[in-house]
């Protein structure tokens, strides 16, 4: 049997048949139309009506919140408004498909006009409109592929729309062409504790649908036409990975006793149950961006505070670690920062943005400080894109004065490991979030499939980073946790834990395995197997040296 | 007197007259022609030879390359095709400034589409199409204004076509709004000697044209209406500081007599001259890159063979750094990397898209190593955006492999700085780029206003990753030159030989002040200083530190 190597995500392992992603369809032609206006008229509502049945099986199917993204984009299907569009298209001489290509496509040029939550659902046009076209054409629609017994997904790449509409009963693991260890794709992996290898380059002409394979996260391989036998041993691994991750919850430790709390990244308020019911034990990122995402002006204090109320709430007596707006041009805020830049990951963003808006940081601060006093939880506020101990100093200050007890700074921006000695004098704690730390390191995009191979958190350039801000924080005596994906990865967290890390934080899906490997090795046993992957000149050799 | 702050770039001082540069052209109304079509035709047609007029009587005074930019524009502005269309549009009722503004941009369109030389002609249009406008309007032609007196030129920020038609007689000194110290305007101020502070924020409000303000670009300020004895100081600190530049060439030391090579930046062979009689000590960066721009194909290996022998002809004996092609989404390349990246500076550029063509990286070496095999020049080879150890193994045994005798990596991504030990031990030479190693470690695009406060080479994480590389080199007795921007600042330059720079390599015309600042310190002195700048917590009191 043959494999093709790419980026592991996780350790899992998985065996099934193939089912491809179908590429998206071309667009239709220019060709006049051949056919009677009104008859091509009543094809086109026919299959608008087909469509949006389709979409509301889906939805019912699905539940959660795929079953609203799923509804909304059935009632988008049946929109008068572009029936009559594509009625006025086809009077005019334009064929049925691309008429009703031509008015989907008008109808998200206004959407995407108007700005905020209707220009994010713009995308969701298109999908609808790929469906229409491919139920004309008498072709699959694109999208996700559904079956009744389970298979491995290959795809180019996934888009956060198809993930909503993933079957995870059936998914048993991911592979995609494009995409690093940071890509959408890598991050529902992690979250689903799905096997994933991404960056294969060249899978999507090397597999066939039905065709059977193994997908090796942890060796990041996708083997062809596996033999019987390891077909099994692959089936028995599965097996006692899946028995692990539902061992009893305790606090994360060490098999000495050292004790490194696990903690879970959160998105919203209703992400908190689930990390309640992993065994977190407190929050070591809460994104806040949901709170201004699709708004046209920042939410007043009053709101805030009462969004960070309800999450603290969930966690008395325990850590929650908040981090203030992430946005910068790729994530446009009008309200923050709506210039064009050139490279939005190097631009005004993070807590540059928020500098050169401070009363969006003050009010956000301030009503992270009314929630404090509000509740139980042991809040801790960060700041992302801190660089230096310039920058540190003015958040510090700033959050001290409207009230807050713990102040810290993100570890992103590859200056601020390097000066990691002046940083932990003045922050109260750091946090290394180790996506984007990584891209900067190693000036590879996190989401470009073609420097996948340089986006990886193994990267012993990434792990000396890490090492000195573990360094400088035990010298400080300050806490430096990690929130990154990196933390999700079991041999990963534990060579974390000994470059210094004190406490990890991931998708709460992702605690149960993480858990129950650090209690396979002692502090000295972790800084071994850190000193293994520093010496290391690539990321595969520093994953070996562990595993070896 | 108040003064306003920016980004200083070099050490020189001026006082003289603002004179702003005009900002763009509101775009024209969409009122309809109100006039008869045959005369506004031939109201066009005059501004179009006024226009033509101007432009040939400017290139005719300029000489040179600029006067090939503008002579090309005249022609363009002249273009028969061009009126034809105007014509047709006022026509069909277009007013004049419309008309002519839409045939401009339906011609440039065009061009761009062509690809190419002829999609970099397109931006020259946009020029012609305001000056036209502008003459139709009866206001100032907007791009830089000349004057009969020295004056400080003030603008947002200047692009490459506005370098080519500034006065260098009458321009003292450079401030812009926007830009950091890589800025284009930075450059152009670093190779013409000209004093610049770049990123005044505020500037283009505060000050109107013909205030008198001295410009102290090592001091970083802007000062406005300074008094008589301030301006009489500024102008005798000019004095000194042409008088220094005028001294003696004689090989680069310090004042203990310890060896510092002094090489220029070279963009190709016809910037071989001007670096010999600057006394430049042989070329520390020659760039590739005008061989591959604009054409559709790479160059044979017979015209590279050909480029290269011209350039190492002119400096028999001496040591020269060619660096091979450097391209990525930014700098398209047809043949080599054409994909739309949301952060083409995080993308497939450098080292890593001459890896996935590699016949195009074995043709240049090949080309090189003719050049080696046919001159008397001490020939060493080096490619960009190496990462790591893994990636300069595969690049030094390629060049080897082709028969180069010194094959080397440049340092720009953080993470080779962070296993300089791990990669001096492979390289023959390491050569830092301290523009793009201080964009991706401190994370702020080169070219953007908004972030310019990080840009800087003086932040003391960037001056630690230098020593990082300068340590290394000295342990594996492997050279270590800097051959970015920073070398031209005389202060820091005698920093970056306290952190262990073994050559600098600079813009010709920067070679004598740097001469001179390096023989009033010694080495040790040379690392004290050095030592001052890396204790700093930010790039403005590491530039303090140094200077007090």
């Amino acid at each position: 049997m043959s494999a093709l190597s790419g980026v592991g995500v996780g350790r899992g392992i998985a065996a099934a048949k193939v089912l491809k992603m179908p590429e998206p369809l071309a667009p239709p032609s220019d060709e006049p139309l051949a056919a009677d206006a009104g008859a091509e008229h009543q094809r086109v509502q026919a299959a608008l009506t087909e469509v949006a049945d389709d979409l509301n099986a889906r939805a019912a199917a699905a539940g959660g919140d795929a079953q609203q993204v799923l509804e909304a984009a059935a009632l988008m299907a049946q929109d008068p408004a572009i029936l009559d569009d594509v009625r006025s298209r086809l009077d005019v001489g334009a064929n049925a498909e691309k008429a009703a290509w031509d008015a989907y496509a008008a109808f998200r040029d206004m959407l995407t006009q108007m700005g905020g939550y209707m220009a994010e659902r713009a995308t969701d046009l298109d999908d609808v409109a790929q469906r229409v076209v491919a139920r004309l054409r008498g072709v699959p629609a694109p999208g996700v592929p559904a079956s009744d017994e389970p298979f491995v997904l290959v795809a180019r790449d996934l888009a956060p729309a198809d993930t909503a509409t993933l079957d995870l009963e059936q998914t048993l693991a991911l592979v995609t062409e494009d995409g690093g260890p940071t890509s959408h794709t890598a991050i529902l992996a992690r979250s689903k504790s799905l096997p994933a290898v991404v960056g294969v380059v060249g899978v999507l002409d090397a597999v066939a649908d039905g065709q059977l394979v193994i997908v090796d996260a942890k060796a990041g391989t996708v083997a062809l036409d596996p033999d019987d036998a390891s077909v099994t041993a692959a089936g028995a691994e599965r097996a006692s990975r899946l028995a692990a991750a539902s061992a009893p919850i305790t606090d994360g430790a060490l098999a000495d006793g050292t004790k490194v709390p696990l903690l879970a990244n959160v998105g919203s308020g209703k992400d908190a149950p689930g990390a309640v019911e992993a065994g977190a034990e407190g929050v070591g990122l809460f994104r806040t961006e949901f709170l201004f995402l699709g708004a046209s002006a920042a939410p007043s204090v009053e709101e805030q505070t009462a969004a960070y109320t309800e999450v603290l709430r969930a966690f008395p007596g325990k850590k929650v670690v908040v981090r203030v707006l992430d946005a910068g041009a790729d994530k446009p805020l009008s309200f923050l920062n709506d210039a064009h830049e050139e490279n939005p990951a190097l631009g005004l963003r993070g807590i540059r943005a928020l500098r050169a808006s401070e009363q969006i940081l003050r009010d956000q601060l301030t009503a992270l400080a009314n929630a404090q006093a509000a509740t139980e939880a042991e809040l801790h506020v960060m700041a992302p894109m801190i660089a230096d101990r310039e920058e540190t100093e003015y958040f510090v200050a700033l959050g001290k004065e409207l009230g807050l007890a713990s102040v810290g700074a993100m570890a992103e921006v590859p200056s601020i490991a390097v000066l990691a000695d002046q940083v932990t004098e003045v922050a109260d704690f750091v946090s290394i979030g180790t996506n984007d730390l990584t891209q900067y390191t190693m000036a590879a995009d996190r989401q470009l499939g073609s420097v996948a191979a340089l986006q990886d958190p193994w990267h012993p350039a990434v792990l000396r980073l890490v090492k000195m801000l573990g360094d400088a924080g035990a010298a400080a005596g300050k806490p430096v946790g990690v929130c990154g994906e990196a933390a999700a990865d079991p041999a990963l967290a534990v060579v974390l834990v000994g470059l210094g890390a004190t406490s990890l934080s991931m998708s709460a899906s992702a605690i149960a395995e993480v858990r129950a490997e650090l209690l396979t090795v002692t502090l000295e046993q972790a800084k071994e197997r850190a000193a293994r992957a520093l010496a290391a000149s690539s990321a595969a050799q520093a994953r070996q040296a562990v595993s070896s």
